[in-house]
């Protein structure tokens, strides 16, 4: 099964980079329903995202030292299966390829029986706090982006 | 200016229905850049949207009360202009007219100064505890539905 | 009926100042039980407290503005009666006097039948981001007091 | 150093059942002060309790099995530290022996340098979801107790 993607690539774009998290569904995540909130996968995919980014380089605190912030542009998720109280998931962030100075970010939560049971995406701006809006990557992060071009990430 | 939708009508649908609810954002809704956590609009909307529900006899209890839930199938944010601690937003919600077992919602965050900060929407499924996912509305809100259609809602 | 207080006043200390808002608890503060989730009260605490130091001039902001912070030293609630969907409570907020640089509230939410559902406290420090923790109030705070003694706020 | 308790114990007692589990503060627990938000302990202490539940055979599901819902009366917290972004803490949570039909939970959080950073309680009644509040433990957690008692958990 091919998965398909949020996320137009194109040929010689290196592949996405990725982690895989797990997490337990806690009691206050949950609904009347006894499944969790739709609200709280934000908090699934941050988690996921911020493992992402501490692992290569370019996390909160990464982007923070430089004076940048990443706020979310856009939010996105589609529900296939409920997420149960008590189970853990695994929650695959991938991070896509992009020219511009924007993070595109994809999520997919798998249970345990490895069922997808949710997909989603953010879209992240970078915004440096003296000069706005980012039209180019910031330094420390072009050269991430060229590490991970080279396929030495 | 005209407001561009994320729900396809057809000519001859009926207007969306609308409620417009007010909501401050509070000091645990904020995240360390003192803006709205971007999490946290689900909460926003699905108050606009039980709002709504519950003015036009079609609330979370109304469906509960036929054994029918509502669970989400999508959810998206849109994220323009972010919201401060302390500030008062208006949040509106449409529901837009759908022949099929589904409620199409759609989210506009206005600031006090009537700019638009945030546009959103969800897709819902209809769920019966017995009979699992419906492919017709259940009868109470096809009734709802058809006085919708005669404009008298 | 006297209502016992959790802070113990001395004859000539002014009485508390109060004020009261009204919540709704919302679908997602509710837990699977479909009361709201023991750890939700700490929002409507903060709401109640946030109100009422906007109202008399010493709030967050105001703190803030002279670089002091009121961190949680104690936290405690008492359940009586639990608080449900839907339902719209009235929670009041006091401020105990107190000599020292600490702020004592006590919050008591009702439900719209006046019954009594649920007390509790908070204990604030006062730390100036530079000098640490306070030992005497900041003197925008002790010009509050001074008009809080005199019976003028 | 002598940790004193919250709960009285008499000569006698079975020392307190205990487990520590490792939580990390997530973004979305932080506040603008960049540390934890004084209302995410209540999510910190129920995953201590669930899972000292768990191990020993009286989490919320076993409780459920047999009717009965284990609601807060009371909780508290005390602050000596705060807790930090993207730091990992032990949480260890005991219960104390009593006689009632009743749980008393105590919390003790510690950072990475093993300081206490916090501490506290809560105590649960149980309740029979056909009866209403119990006077004697359900049959399933007295047994459990008996093995405590005797030494055996």
């Amino acid at each position: 099964m091919i998965m398909k993607s949020f996320f137009k690539q194109n040929p010689g774009d290196p592949k996405p980079l990725k982690l895989v998290i797990k997490r337990k569904v806690r009691f206050d995540e949950i609904d009347p329903l006894r499944i969790m909130w739709h609200g709280n996968y934000a908090s699934f995919f941050e988690e996921g995202r911020i493992s992402l980014g501490d692992k290569y380089g370019f996390g909160y605190k990464d982007f923070e030292k430089h004076g940048v912030i990443i706020p979310l542009k856009k939010f996105h998720v589609d529900y296939m299966l409920p997420l149960e109280f008590g189970k853990t998931y695994s929650v695959e962030t991938l991070l896509y390829w992009n020219e511009a100075a924007r993070l595109d970010f994809e999520y997919r939560i798998y249970d345990e029986e490895k069922r997808l049971a949710t997909m989603g995406y953010s879209v992240h701006l970078m915004v440096d706090l003296q000069k706005g809006i980012l039209v180019v990557k910031p330094a420390f992060y072009e050269k991430v982006c060229m590490r991970w071009k080279e396929g030495k990430l």
